[in-house]
């Protein structure tokens, strides 16, 4: 495979085996910074149906000081999944795309790497096995090319391949793929005293570099996969190693733990899309002594994204959560009947 | 010693091996919610020595939008030690304090931790076997106190400590002893737009207890000594079970790693007042491409506070912060002079 890998150019693997070869103009980037979602109408690009009304009806009560279900803006806690709530997580999560690059780039001078089975599974294009088992796969390529990277270092490389790679599909940098509708929302709770958290499945040092500006969501409130790094005070400067040491998969059960661990406090807005989401649904909206709102976002719109649920090709199985949304009072919603945008343009 | 304590009451281990058996009034309470140090001038309570210069010089730098040396208010992020910092850690730190009053409550039902040497210890009142080696006998006593308790269970019974156990020196409830001129300089900052985090080895789930109503930092900004919860849903809702696992104690080099995966920015003021500190006084003023501010309390106020550094009591020598001071040019407060109060009345 490394044969056809070009430093600087971007090529995604498909779950068919099949690697897809984006073609990339070096000159590509990732264009002007993209506002945070600020609007004037609320949620403007949602239909006016079931779930619009289900967010606004929510919004409005517990901001009304005179309601009994007023919540006191310190406790206003919003947390959103990202891949596949916030922008795609097809034809491979972003994350994961960005660490093939990585592998790619640089195995040719690591070439001890391809006795590694989560290597050759990658160089196979084999997108199953990288994904099973909590992820293992991905996160032996991600251990491989980010550990012994300064976080500077680290982040230096994100933000060049977001200002590189495109989408195969869209044609356009991962970074301008943000759900339009779910700009408008996170602006929309932001305006209204929450305060907004990615809680997500990625790597935290991957989300930091585009969280705020693409989702206004500053790095301090951005919780995500992570692991310890070194400190040491170089002749340079203080530096922090990345390793995969004490690695946490913030995934499933995971996800209120994390919470717990990085907040503090239940939310009260849930925001997912997968069975990863399932527990942390739960923690914020079964037997919370606030008023509560879970939503799933259901992918039913193959022509403009893309439709999926029980097999995805992807990540982002939703089976469980699906099961438990009508008890669970969470709002489902379909993407296509309920957005009238799906990306900004 | 658990013939001398009574649950409800508090005694204080003498580092000198005596138990100190401060006599509690059972109506005693933490008394009415302390304002977050609001001022109208800033840092009243500080001497207008060269320490609350540099503090206001800096601030007035890094807000004056025409300055060389602006720093937009996102990366305004502030980090403060809190035992020895914003509160006093003698005769033990606070969370100690309780631990070992947890210990004394609950060891009559758990007659086998009487084996534990850590126990041991803490029943000879031996401080300095129970700090040594990074406090591993401490966090051994909050892991016999704490692991199992769910984190609404664990906080429920800080709140109640707080509420029934005073200081044996100042007597008054241990949430009452915040530094009156550090809740100024909380205030000062945050009215200048900077961001405040506690990055503290204490606990996070002791810390989140009191820092909002204390400090004013909500649980979100409480960076602390962690270890993971297990989540479940019982038939009762959702909870995270305390455990020990992946403790993480967040002194010395933890610190810049804590900062590093709770923040994920490099703060540009950095207040300590122990050789624990070091590592992120270095990672926020070493070589930072932004302006910064580094700050030590000196504890030199036997009077109204402790004198103490080289050979302290309890926690928090300090020798190598202290002698890195200079050529780091952080500013050492010297508590006698550079403070007009120390406690808020």
């Amino acid at each position: 495979m490394h044969s056809r890998s070009t430093p600087g150019r971007t090529s995604w693997p498909f779950p068919t085996a099949v690697l897809f070869l984006a073609l990339l103009a070096s000159a590509a980037h990732a264009g002007p910074e993209q506002a945070p979602g600020k609007v004037h109408v609320p949620l403007a690009s949602w239909q006016d149906t079931d779930a619009r009304k289900a967010i606004i009806d929510f919004v409005t009560k517990v901001t009304d000081a005179g309601s009994r279900d007023f919540v006191p803006p310190a406790e206003r806690i919003a947390v959103f999944d990202n891949d596949g709530t916030l922008w795609p997580e097809n034809p491979v999560p972003f994350q994961l795309a960005f660490a093939l690059d990585e592998l790619k780039r640089r195995l040719p001078e690591e070439p001890e790497w391809k006795d590694d089975p989560s290597v050759q599974a990658a160089i196979a294009g084999n997108l199953p096995a990288l994904l099973a088992d909590h992820y293992k796969g991905l996160f032996r390529i991600i251990e491989l090319t980010g550990s012994g990277l300064t976080t500077v270092e680290f982040a230096d490389r994100v933000r060049a391949w977001f200002a590189t790679a495109k989408h195969p599909r869209f044609d356009r940098p991962c970074d301008q793929l943000a759900y339009q509708p779910m700009l408008e929302l996170l602006a929309y709770l932001r305006a209204n005293g929450f305060k907004t958290f990615l809680v997500s499945g990625g790597g935290a040092d991957f989300m930091r570099v585009f969280s705020e500006r693409v989702y206004g969501v500053p790095p301090e409130q951005v919780v995500g996969s992570n692991a310890r790094t070194v400190y040491k005070l170089r002749q340079s400067g203080p530096v922090l190693v990345k390793t995969m040491d004490t690695l946490f998969i913030d995934d499933k059960a995971g996800k209120p733990v994390a919470i717990h661990q990085f907040i503090g406090r239940r939310p009260i807005a849930c925001f997912g899309n997968s069975d990863g989401d399932k527990e942390m649904l739960e923690y914020t909206t079964v037997d919370n002594p606030r008023p509560s709102l879970g939503l799933i976002i259901h992918h039913t719109d193959a022509d403009r994204e893309y439709a999926y649920d029980s097999e995805p090709k992807s990540s982002g199985k939703l089976v469980e959560a699906l099961a438990d949304a009508t008890r669970r009072g969470w709002i489902v919603v379909d993407m296509q009947k309920d957005w009238t945008e799906v990306f900004a343009d």
